[in-house]
């Protein structure tokens, strides 16, 4: 397929990026069956590192293999394939090239004594794995943010330097975030922008709710109705730049169909990119993740 | 237009520095409506890192697009523009070499549980996307003021030796300073003492009140009348080598324009080189935020 | 003898490795009498480094002399010799060639006052030294868990680059990690997890018992019957990329030769890839440590 | 002037050195009008970052100027200036070559909440503008302390490589050293043999009081007259290496001009190299300055 | 004179040193008036830093001058002279390849708040000095001992890797050790373990009490009769590797010369390889020094 307009527009607004990074966008934007579209679909698998391989997998044991992941990505169509070193490399060499792949460079676990993470892999790694993008968690809020941003940016620069993309999962959490602040609509949105900021070519943030957790920013959201999901993800699409910068939401903790395919559409209606969604598919048995997947590329390509 | 007597005089002071360096603030004082009056204009666009965008943006909603900044400040005929990476990058392109650009490397935000700030940028990213100079904000009175002063200090030498200016925005504040004295005079001329020390080619500080906070300081401060804010701008100046150095006034949280026009006349008639100005500007409608601008350059230019 | 078989598989698990890398596991899997089985038995020698020589090599004073360990693991016909950089270097020369050896490159001792390690070697001093692999001890759980792989992680690289294998020792202790947590199944296989995806081409875990400590965890456990060791081990192997990684599991403190001997006999029907066992040997006479050896390796080879 | 006899002693107890470090030792010690005789007389314009500007200029305002300390250090026939980067940056070519200069490399501040500096400066920066030495504070006593010593060892080590001298300002302070115990005898014996041992090449401390601080170093100064100031100063010179490395003391707040004769001929007749003399001299009016410095050198030169 | 058989056999133990590093301990073991015989006799000044000059040299001044200890060691006929960076500067040209030196790399202080040393030396400092070796204390049982470890591991390397040899000065101290444990024979025999471990070339450590201070090696302990002194150095000497490392014990604080002598022959009785010794010797008057270490010669030439 010859490059869309769509895809055209999105890869025009990272004008400050060398054609490397743009070549691998571009790889990403345009594969598999959302491919063109300007719309993504991204399986990540790094739940083995943050709860642990049986509360990962044993809901569906065949996922104990990475092949696993690798053969569902693939045979569902998705758009890449993000995982820890390991995870990659157990596949990289048997389905090399058959999907974009990102490489998640840091990770922490259930034990975390502190709000941080762990780098776990390297550029060097994602170059040799011939991954399209590395992928990195920021906690915004969190008593290490500072050192976080500064491991993250480092590494970001050594990788757009060598074309590889950049994703950024940024969630609030920790200092003097209240839990309950975690999924508000002002700090989802701020996180966001943040990651923007930083540089990331990709953000990914969680569904925001309509709750407002910081004070000052109160007025600023006042006089408007923040109840329906598509606006909130307006509102976050907004602050990446006025939608100069690809978003993508996650689908959270595996939960009912029903619920998965209406936060696809919201994210469609309020002009997101897409979403990574993890454990809403592997822990499935595998012909029912296949449907999902399928149902959710329907929804983003304009059904419902 | 030929470089005028005034930045002739300015440039002189930077003795030591390199021609790169001269170059570049040459390109400053001499760009815009003030070029060669030896006086400045910027504007800073880094409110979406420390306040999030709704608190930045929501109040004149064009201004989440990055492009919006780019066009204000070359609208305005301003000398500079100032931001993060994400910000700069998602115009460089666009609005390559219509106005010189200073890359703001370090970044706090409204969650920071310490007074410090990340490193966002980095000499080598100021270099690709053609930038005139780079930024840094320093806490004088942090528990992490060594630690910000040398990560500045290491930053700005690599930056001189590249040919970049290096702009350092001192702002009192954390440890044992009480917050009624960040804006105090004794102390605000201190910080900006201290960012010339370090080898700061632009000082940023705050209009300081006539507050004297360190009791060591009152004598040297005794038997002077400082209730006036120009006599307050002359001291700061003082303070920067004796007016060797350029130094700049922030224009604080937006307020009202009588209040802002003042603040531009004294700054002019106590000596300082000009102001930074950023919310008081993009938080207005664009064409109100323009006639603004276009007023507090005529003041600079010796109106009322 | 011509690579079997059961080494060839186990190989091609290894496929994002370089052939360095490969050639070091193949030399450790074709080494010893059990060479080519796709079973190994390595000997550990860092006793002195977590317990003092006292405590280590009193029960059998011969043993303090390096050179002991090497003759034992040859004699008894090993698959390796693990040990730290002093012991190692005492019989490099003497013993080159003789036994793939694996430098331990990081160090605990009884009188640490925080969980973690020292690191006390280099990939350089591998080189220099003819090793086959590096080994490190990462603590799942410590507060300094997320330093300890940052640490590993770069050494790891450094040493496949030049194609050294890595042995992760992944032991879960402090932190929030009760005491009685620290061989808990669901740790156990957890900690093995992590050790695989930071990239570790052998790991080596504590045989767990049917504990299940992390309350989250207990579901993915629950309508499965752990009380037989062996389906522990299969387990554990499963955590590791499904089979896709070698595992090891250690013998733990000095005890009866029969439990030893079950330990075997469990490892090896429950898919596991051998033992790492150290004071088991080295602390009980020469002629009754190389008949214990024996008989593991009968059991590894199939026998009782 | 052709080298003399005491300048030739002085340059042959830095046996260790190259020809680079001695050449700027001899540029210091043959320069101005205590050239050739052995004694130094250096000014410190280093309180503007100690005690801030209004504090340190107040006093005598020309000298917000930096130049202004340039001039009164060549009109004095000053043997140096020394002085942070902004300031010698601010006159470094106006005056290249008219005076050896010595670039402070560290800064502490007013707001400190550590007893500990801030590096400010380079070992390029100090070639660049072409100073003769380097020079650093350490802080014996301090929690800092080894991390100050392993700074300024590095720092040391380039600039030795390069040629350039190092002064090392010895000020013992924190940790669990009492007040009174700073400026005790033994307390600034064994500073100033730190910074000797530390590889200085020139020591400053302040004149130590006869108060003994170290319970343990009691009977090391029992049996001894330590009333007279000149004893005391002949103590420390023995414990730099008993008189092998250049010793100078500082002048301390600024004083009677009675009191600062009578440090200088204590100074010499201790067998003390010379003084360190800033507030003394740039607080007063520089008539009344220029006066007491052409003073102290008549003292040095042996008069009253 | 030629290569005796004793240091042949002892060299012999280093098989995986480079010859550099051989060539050395070669010049170290061979020189004096104990060379060719396997024993030391080295002389060490780093007291200055430790306790202060006054401490260290007011009972004998001329031992303020550093030339003063050059000529002492090499007057007794010792095998080398170890001291820290100033004190070895000052003499190395006057006596330059008069004995081996050995440059104390690291060093703490009677104010030090932690137990911890500060780098002070570099392996460029000892190639450039001339020096046979580098030193470095670490304090097995200190919170900050990995970090030592990790310090000394890496100037090790580098200094091995450029032919110098390395003694370490292993002393139990802080943490979780009580006092009375810090001369214990199981925490001594555990010091000098850990010293070989990390890779010394020779070992020093102080002569152990008959405590045995941990619980847990009371058992290894028990059943032999450790009252005389020379079955503890015995134990010392089989904790470093059963004799393959040289091993030399210091004299601690100055005391009377029986217990000096006493304290020789058991070391030689114990089959240590001799002694480090410096307050005992430089404390005394030069004549009757010198008539002291004549007499531990003799000693270990097997005299009484």
């Amino acid at each position: 397929m010859s490059t869309t307009n769509a895809v055209k527009t999105i890869l025009s607004h990272y004008e400050a990026d060398n054609p490397g990074v743009k070549a691998n966008l571009h790889r990403i934007l345009m594969h598999g069956r959302l491919g063109g579209t300007g719309k993504l679909l991204i399986l990540p698998v790094d739940q083995g590192f943050e709860h642990g391989p049986a509360r990962s997998f044993a809901p569906n044991p065949p996922a104990y293999d990475p092949h696993y992941h690798y053969h569902l990505a693939i045979d569902a169509g998705l758009s890449a394939y993000a995982a820890p070193l390991g995870m990659l490399e157990a596949g990289a060499d048997t389905f090399a090239g058959q999907i974009p792949t990102i490489l998640k460079l840091n990770s922490a676990n259930s034990w975390a004594t502190s709000a941080n993470q762990a780098v776990t892999g390297s550029v060097s790694d994602a170059l040799r794995l011939g991954c399209a993008g590395v992928g990195f968690t920021i906690y915004p809020g969190a008593d290490d943010f500072f050192a976080m941003v500064e491991q993250v940016r480092e590494l970001r620069e050594e990788a757009a330097s060598v074309g590889i993309a950049t994703v950024i999962w940024s969630y609030p959490r920790g200092g003097k975030l209240p839990k309950a602040g975690e999924l508000a609509l002002d700090v989802g949105a701020y996180a966001a922008h943040m990651a923007a900021l930083i540089g990331a070519h990709i953000i990914k943030v969680k569904l925001p709710t309509d709750h407002i957790a910081q004070e000052e920013a109160k007025q600023a959201y006042a006089g408007h109705d923040w109840s329906r999901q598509s606006e909130r993800v307006k509102h976050v699409v907004q602050a990446c730049f006025a939608g100069r910068r690809i978003v993508v939401f996650s689908g959270g903790a595996a939960k009912g169909a029903d619920a998965v395919f209406q936060d696809a559409r919201d994210i469609r209606d309020g002009g997101g990119n897409g979403s990574i969604i993890g454990r809403n598919t592997f822990q499935r048995p595998r012909d029912e993740a296949l449907a999902m997947l399928e149902r959710i590329i329907r929804i983003y390509q304009g059904g419902e």
